[in-house]
This record gives C-alpha cells, sequence and structure tokens, in this order.
C-alpha cells in the first residue's frame, strides 16, 4: 500500500501514528507530496488522488483510494485481527468517532483554519485566498477547544475514555499543528498538558518527524 | 433511547433516515430542541449534552451522550446484526468513511456555513457573528460539489458504490440544506438529480418532515 504523505504534516501524522500503532510500517510504502509547493492542489493530484486536495490518502494494490484520516484509519484498523483504535462494540465506536470528530472540530481543523487564513500559511503561491478574520476566529476556537479537552482528561485517562484510540491520535495532531503555528497549551490545562506528555512517550507518536528535533 | 431533534434540520434528518433504515424508531423518543431560539446554544445544552452545541445528539438509557451524525449512525448501524448503512468489510467501511466525510465538507458543512455566515441563518439573536465572504466562499464550493457527486454518480448507483450507505444519507442532508437555502442542483447534473429522485422513493428518506409538504 501507499501512503501520500509529507512528513511535518498534522493530519499525515495522524494516519503514521495509526500505522506504527497497528505495526504494518513494513506494508506500506511513503510518497512525499510537497505542501509548500502545492503539489496537493494540482489539476491531476484533485482529479486522480483526491477530490478535496488533501494529505494523507493511501493507495491499495488494485488501485483504490481511501482519502480522509479517519476514513483511513477506520480501514488500516480492520484489516486484521481485532480493532484497538477504533472500538470494539458499538458503545466504543460511538463515543471514538464523536471524540475525534470533536477533536478536529474544536481543535485541529480549527487550527488548519488559522494557519491557511490567520497565518502566511504554505505561503503566497499556495494561499489563493485568504479570510484572516475567519482565521482568528477559529484560532480563538481551538483555545477553548484545549480547555474543553483539558476538562475531559481531569476525569478519565484517554480523550474517549479508560483506553487510547482514534480520538487520541486527532488530540494529536491537533496539538502538532498547534506547535507549528506556536499557539502554546495555556499553563492551566495541566491535564492536557500531562496527557500530552504521556503520548510522547508512546513509540507510535515520539518516532514521527513532527517530534523529532 | 433519546434522540435531541429538531424536525426540518438537516442534520437531525441524517440520523432520523437511519433509525428509520435500520427500523429502531420504536426505541427512540425525539425531544425537540428549538434551533431558531437557540436552545443549541444555552449554557445548560452545552454543558450537559453536546460541548459543540449542535444537533442531533443520542443519549442512551444510562445517559451516555453520543454527538456527531457519523458517530451516532457508527453505533446505530452495529447495534444488533450486520451492519447495513457503514460498510461490513474493512475496504466498505473506508471508502463508505470518506465518502461520507467527503460529503460533509464539499456539500453538508459548505452549505451549513453559508446558511449561517451569508443569509439571516437562524435569525438575529442566535447569529451573534456572521462572516458573510466566508458564506459565500463556502455556497459556491458547495455548488462545485454537487458537480463532484454527479461525477460520482455518472459511474456508480451510490455514494460510496454498489449499496446504499450512509455516505448517501449526507449527500441527502447537503441537498435538504440546499433546498433551505434555496441553491438548485445545476440541470446539467444529471446523474445527481436522477439518484436524488430514487431516495426520495425510500420508506427512509420519503416520511422525513423535510420531505412532506
Amino acid at each position: 500500500m501507499t501512503v501520500y504523505d509529507f512528513p511535518v504534516g498534522p493530519y499525515p501524522t495522524r494516519v503514521r501514528i495509526a500505522i506504527a500503532e497497528k505495526k504494518l510500517q513494513a506494508q506500506i510504502q511513503f510518497k512525499m507530496v510537497d505542501l509548500y509547493k502545492g503539489e496537493h492542489k494540482t489539476p491531476e493530484f484533485v482529479a486522480q488522488k483526491n477530490y478535496s486536495g488533501t494529505l494523507p490518502v493511501l493507495e491499495l494494490h488494485d488501485g483504490t483510494l481511501i482519502a480522509e484520516c479517519t476514513a483511513i484509519t477506520q480501514y488500516l484498523d480492520t484489516l486484521n485481527g481485532a480493532p484497538s483504535l477504533t472500538g470494539a462494540t458499538p458503545l466504543q465506536q460511538g463515543i471514538i468517532h464523536m471524540m475525534s470528530k470533536r477533536a478536529e472540530i474544536e481543535l485541529l481543523d480549527a487550527i488548519s483554519v488559522y494557519f491557511h487564513h490567520g497565518t502566511p500559511g504554505l505561503g503566497p503561491s499556495v494561499e489563493l485566498y485568504q479570510n484572516q478574520e475567519w482565521g482568528f476566529r477559529q484560532r480563538d476556537k481551538a483555545i477553548r477547544g484545549m480547555h474543553y479537552f483539558d476538562t475531559v482528561l481531569q476525569r478519565q485517562p484517554f480523550i474517549a475514555g479508560a483506553e487510547f484510540s482514534m480520538a487520541d491520535i486527532t488530540v494529536i495532531g491537533g496539538l502538532v499543528f498547534a506547535a507549528i503555528v506556536k499557539l502554546e497549551i495555556p499553563a492551566e490545562c495541566r491535564a492536557l498538558l500531562a496527557w500530552y506528555e504521556r503520548m510522547k512517550q508512546r513509540e507510535s507518536v515520539i518516532t514521527q518527524p513532527a517530534f523529532s528535533s
């Protein structure tokens, strides 16, 4: 299988963590798509790989394409043996999907919008339209999101409950992106900070390019 | 179980279609939350039911809350017997989750942003901040999304392939919202229009309040 990838990208990092958690590295080759050159927005990439023009994308041996981190994680998690990232029971599946989506809406996607609209983003040749005011609103939303996930982690060890899941990976993606745009986790979010320190000790996380500097 | 609901809401309609497809109506009571009165944005609702302040929300008998249509659908679909909306194999699951997410990004969520920012939306007492330019951008994105899903339906009978799935429901939600904001499906999108006519004949769809006028 092939993953269209960009090493420090927060979204590709989510799928690479999932791959490492499932110990599937040996089955996957990574092809670099340079976001700063806009290679994910070319007519060819959009037509042939992913209509939404985003990374990562998983390509199977027969050419089937799966885009979107949640979809790729769902596919990989049930590929062989019991799922360990997306839930084994209906209740776990529901909670994990809710918390992962919430982490996108309230943190990761909000920071992405801030990056692309409230900062120079990928540079003027890629960011052809920017709405700065919207970008700043989303930055503020992401800070509120950090406080929300802090309250979640005050009462349970992981984002979706008692065990590590796809929802933790999504929040990690959000905090990877926060570091890129220099958005600090507020010092009073102690449960979130403590959880993040624990996450950074996981083999699947610490081996990512985003943490190797 | 209880679903916090608003009858003509496009997102609640998605979950009601899923409930009808799974024939779970008898197990669920619906509690109305008046979006036009901003009942989904009150401090109580946000603190007690859904941090994101959106509908629908599913509440289980023990008080467990599941928000987000995809998460609720995932939960309901695997509650008893074989899943029929979210995929039975890893590949189906991956493709369905991808196409449903794509339908959110490129159609339904885009129209929602247009409604809340480019039109009076839920009225001045609920829409406390509007970014009209962003709203119009998202409207245009949604029209492009309609063309994209038209090309998808030119080569296969349903949004995620050979069978009806959660991804079809998400596009239906998008077109329900398009009707509310008076965004017409372009006449040249013949495959999309023909598919929508077929969808509207499904028992689970035609019985929804959005189609009963």
